[in-house]
């Protein structure tokens, strides 16, 4: 307990005090609002507004305004709606939540303290922005910590994470649920300000729901017209529930979102009804920093409302001055059969699971694989162990080494933004997910069981909603997303995310150098490497032909520790058979070929592998032995011991390493004494004369090579220089 | 003339046998359709598609499909509606033109060589898909090129693009022009197609346009319904007109795109009208691929339609199978009034601007400097000498060093992403950009001529604005965008754009470190640095102190090779008074301490810089001398001559540098032996406590280089390696 607190609830549990199962035995539905008399109600809302303002009020930080004005919002969706259980919190079948406006977080860790979440004791309520680095009310909330779905703060993501969300339901739904058996039911909420209808992953994500017509997913839009520079009016004036609708959501709106709980869960219980064919847009109406002098003002939403301003709001509600972090018994047994309410939740899913094994024990079986995240053991060897020798371009290489997987393994769900005949992971036979009842004259036809999704030109929203299906639960689906590369700079702020949670996901980015030819400079990312290679977290492999292609996939299936990104080419590369090899590929690099009295290692990379090969081979004939490094990961690389590394690059004063990537320079200065890279951005150019055009033909890396070793030789080039070719 | 071609114009202009002012005397207006049979019209139509037909052909690369689909837009635009001189194309008052959907590039290309644009000669337009390296029809339109106003081709953008060049029209009309003297009054078209309709970037621009009421801007949705994966119908079913009218726009619907060329000038022309109050959305329903065989397919899109197709294609419009490039005289003649026309344009205004400038020459001296792309010949003397001593945020010295100068010169533009009590960058009365007839009861006033631009939370669509208002003309307007450094990756694919079209444009990014504390890993942007500092033309500054900020935006302003990042703190920062020096900044890095006996150079960086400063003492105590040097912007430095940079750096066998950054290292090891960076995501935690946290308290990292200043005296690192402390 921290000095100064008034406490209300001891210990380590919220409300210790008061046995749940006292107060309501049977119940599984929750009480309706109109149970609760007006002025009690009050209370609660006030209460919760109280702490709000006394969580900021106590380190001077924080983001009160959001979280205030939503009180009744969070009642409506913890205490009525939302069917979870606080003491499992991890049961399968919970409805999902998700606050898009992240920077309300004392919105939700309060709501989790209030409902009983084990975790999330009153002296973690109080951390936050103290000085624990335990804390678990950090300045946004974390998927780390219980009760908390995904990690949420850049604006916008959050709705494309809950579409994520809802269709992983609806997948999950369409393939395990059978007439009588809906073990995959839960529906998916998500709060959003009016940042997030800004932003256009948001657009981008409301769009698409709309299509899926994802009616298990409802957007509680907290319509309170401020944003950091004031009014909403500044800079956004258009008819919001008009473009939702355009949108293909439904609308309800509230009027008084401040104080009309009935109003809320009478709009959320609609979100519940089954059924339904359109996604729920709840347009709720409400107050920023309600009750404070400072309401509806923008200064209430990042900073405290001062000790005045909290001491005239519990003044002017009638509550003690003095008293700080107060609750009040009435609100506790309000709050109070909660986790009962949600082990009843469970304890009733569990019996229908246990049904349905009964009645269909081989689908019960698979189901549960699936919850546990369990491929199938035999995985590894549905990639083929050899591959054609004709030159193949390395997008292709990834159908080669996938197809049986991914038709064989109902985990993977593959999407794309709109690059199906680009990108080539479509398998035979393949499902495309969309609703079953899309215009079929179209081509449009699907259903939820499809695997394959059809993004849409949405980069950054196909990320977040991959993000999303990926922490429905662990393993359970791993989505692929697939676009371009030089669009992952579209996406990356969703990328981004995945790595900071560390999400399953494994994106698929095609066309990946120079070589992408006559669609010039716009879609050449000579520089966008260097971000995924600096990401933490994100495994960005560059493989030079099918043999590496398979074993980046093998890693990326592999890898536990976040999310992983392929890049390969769009144009036909030689086979380097014998020399490369995939277990080479899961450290990151390796050694192609040998030579024990070379004078220079070629780094090669990727789609310009076997551009290394054949200078080392020119060079030989001038008398100068090379020898080669593949290196297609960086992050593989520096997760091996520094023993390997030396072991691969052996770089010493009379051996130099030269990179050969025609993309910028930046990163490969740990790996080598000199590149032939790009300085600049590309050209439009088609590929057989791009490489040329920017000195990656042979005779000009020959010469580079040859002219560098000679400066290094003479001592041209200073301690750890790097020197561009 | 290249093999092959049946040559309709010869030599390096267009119809050069046609004499166009022998057609056309003193016709200012263009002809309606009307004046043209529709027989003749179907002759022009035809001949548009069959010569994209060839062009894709011509080498068996290209994309057909859309620009052939747009043929009756084309001729509606560049023969009747738009106000333009293809003779003159830089023309200050003439209407922009930009193609969102870039790879329809050829519908530009062509409709360029067709009205007359002397670069774009026969033998030019020829070589789209060439091995020609100077080719003006790369994949996507480029900016360098004469006629194209902005380089597109990343989908969605084009959107914001042209609401920047509709603002920069509004600002500067609402600025100079008088009643009687509009001598800014240009048009701004933008076409788009289905996938721009998708990208987030596209939906805040259309939600932004409407807010700001811009009567000056048209887009042309080519509404054909066809995306890569085929229907669009499979990712989109949203109601289009719908949701654009929400956004505040007008709409107009043209049902035969393919064939109603009078419609659809008649939709223009309503564009054209004065005072009107929306953006004009014109939803032109067209056939992708129309009159091939592949027609109304996705496969028409991305590749040639092939050559049986094309012939059928003759046949079946009665053209000879034989002939490729063939134009008919008819056609020749139907464009040929166009560079009159244009002309007569440019005379007539240039007569307005004179007459301008008798009644109102002062204002017509302003109006031509600004033209001109001149600033005020004192900026320079706007920025102060010298600065507070005390602790300061550099977020505040960017208003200490900008407030004069950002009040007295009204070339720059503000604007920001929602972040205007954090970003500092307002000065002294000034005026919102804004309709005038907005809302005042808000707080959302202000009027056209005002620059600070409220973007709202739109950071993608902030960027991409701003490089349209940057292309109106050349340093005419210098947009200023802001926001957290972190969502500069949401804003990313915009700023790479920027950067490859070198436009002007500085970004302000504050709260760029793990100092921006308790907001924790979503807001720090520990891997974002790598990507700005590979970025060619991006000049990527963090300044360690207020006199570095002097230099950083000295620097900015001076930049005519492209955008520029300024990347400031949000926390106070000592002044290094006496050590750090503006003109250190220009070059890059910069000695801010010598010590000829030193063991080690300590590099610091921005926010952190103090902090090798603190370092060097408390080393010097234990009897290390070292030197620091001051190193913001790699860009800069990498520009300096070789023998600038080993002066700076002094690395050799005895002296190792060592850089503090808590950003990921990946770029360092260019320049330093060893660094203290981050080799994880952030953490929430107030920024008084985070810098422990991760290692970057005093004694953690004295302890660091003093560990690893014995590890290099040993041996024990290798040549070129980069060791992470």
């Amino acid at each position: 307990m921290m000095p100064g607190i008034n406490g209300a609830a001891n210990g380590s549990t919220a409300y210790g005090e008061v046995a749940a199962d006292k107060i309501i035995k049977d119940e599984h539905k929750p009480s309706a609002p109109s149970q609760t008399n007006e002025e009690d109600m009050q209370l609660v809302l006030q209460n919760f507004r109280l702490l709000i303002a006394d969580l900021c009020q106590q380190f001077g930080m924080g983001h009160p305004g959001g979280a205030i004005g939503m009180a009744a919002i969070g009642v409506a969706l913890w205490k009525y709606a939302m069917r979870y259980a606080s003491h499992q919190p991890n049961w399968f079948n919970r409805d999902r939540f998700v606050l898009s406006n992240g920077h309300t977080c004392l919105f939700q860790y309060t709501n989790l303290y209030l409902s009983g979440y084990k975790a999330m004791t009153w002296e973690q309520l109080l951390s936050y922005h103290s000085e624990r680095p335990d804390s678990l009310c950090p300045g946004h909330p974390e998927i780390e910590h219980e009760g908390i779905e995904l990690t949420t703060g850049p604006l916008g993501q959050g709705i494309a994470n809950a579409v994520g969300l809802a269709i992983a339901t609806k997948h999950l739904a369409a393939t395990f649920n059978r007439p009588g058996y809906d073990v995959v039911d839960n529906h998916t909420w998500v709060t959003v300000g009016d940042a997030c209808m800004q932003e256009g992953v948001g657009c981008e994500a409301f769009s698409y729901a709309g299509h899926l017509k994802l009616g298990n997913l409802t957007c509680i839009y907290d319509n309170n017209q401020i944003s950091c520079d004031g009014s909403v009016d500044l800079t956004n004036t258009e008819d919001v529930n008009k473009k939702m609708e355009a949108c293909g959501w439904e609308i309800i709106d509230i009027e008084d979102g401040n104080n009309d709980v009935a109003a809320i869960v009478a709009a959320l219980e609609r979100g519940h009804e089954k059924g339904r064919q359109k996604p729920l847009f709840i347009n709720v109406r409400t107050i920023i920093g309600m009750g404070s002098a400072v309401a509806g003002k923008a200064v209430s939403h990042g900073a405290p409302l001062g000790a005045d301003n909290v001491a005239a709001m519990k003044k002017a509600w009638g509550w003690d001055t003095e008293k700080t972090f107060h609750i009040p018994d009435k609100v506790k047994k309000f709050y109070a059969d909660i986790p009962h309410r949600g082990d009843q939740h469970v304890k009733k899913w569990n019996e229908l699971v246990a049904a349905y094994s009964k009645e269909h024990p081989e689908l019960a079986q698979t189901f549960k694989a699936r919850m546990a995240g369990k491929l199938p053991d035999n995985w590894q060897s549905m990639i083929p162990s050899s591959f054609p020798s004709d030159a193949t371009p390395t997008r292709k290489s990834n159908n080669l080494v996938m197809a049986k997987m991914l038709a064989e393994i109902p985990t993977f769900m593959v999407g794309t933004a709109d690059l199906t005949p680009s990108v080539n992971l479509t398998h035979s036979g393949y499902e495309i997910f969309n609703p079953p009842d899309l215009k079929p004259e179209s081509g449009a036809q699907g259903s939820y069981k499809g695997r394959y999704i059809h993004y849409g030109i949405r980069e950054h929203a196909m990320a977040a909603i991959a993000n999303g299906i990926a922490a429905y639960a662990p393993r359970t689906i791993i989505p692929i997303t697939s676009s371009f590369f030089m669009f992952y700079l579209y996406a990356a702020p969703a990328v981004r995310m995945g790595a900071l949670q560390r999400l399953k996901v494994i994106h698929v980015a095609t066309h990946d150098s120079i070589g992408a030819g006559e669609d010039g400079p716009t879609h050449q990312p000579v520089e966008l490497a260097a971000l995924y290679r600096a990401m933490p977290h994100m495994q960005y492999i560059r493989p030079g032909d099918s043999e590496e292609v398979a074993g980046a996939w093998k890693t990326m299936i592999e890898n536990e520790d976040g999310p992983s990104m392929i890049s390969v080419s769009r144009h036909a590369l030689p086979q380097l058979t014998g020399l490369t090899n995939r277990e080479g590929v899961e450290k990151g690099a390796y050694v192609l070929r040998e030579d024990k009295g070379a004078a220079v290692t070629l780094i090669g990379v990727g789609a310009e592998l076997s551009f290394a090969v054949q200078v080392a081979d020119a060079l030989a004939k001038t008398g100068t032995k090379a020898r080669v490094v593949s290196f297609p990961s960086h992050t593989l690389f520096r997760a091996q011991p520094l023993s390997y590394q030396r072991h691969v690059l052996r770089r010493n004063e009379n051996m130099a390493a030269v990179v050969i990537e025609p993309y910028v320079a930046l990163g490969w200065e740990r790996y080598a004494d000199a590149g032939i890279n790009m300085s600049s951005f590309g050209h439009s150019l088609p590929g057989k004369f791009i490489y040329k055009h920017f000195g990656f033909d042979h005779d000009s890396m020959v010469n580079k090579v040859q002219g560098f070793l000679q400066g290094w030789r003479n001592g041209d080039v200073g301690r750890g220089e790097y020197v561009e070719l």
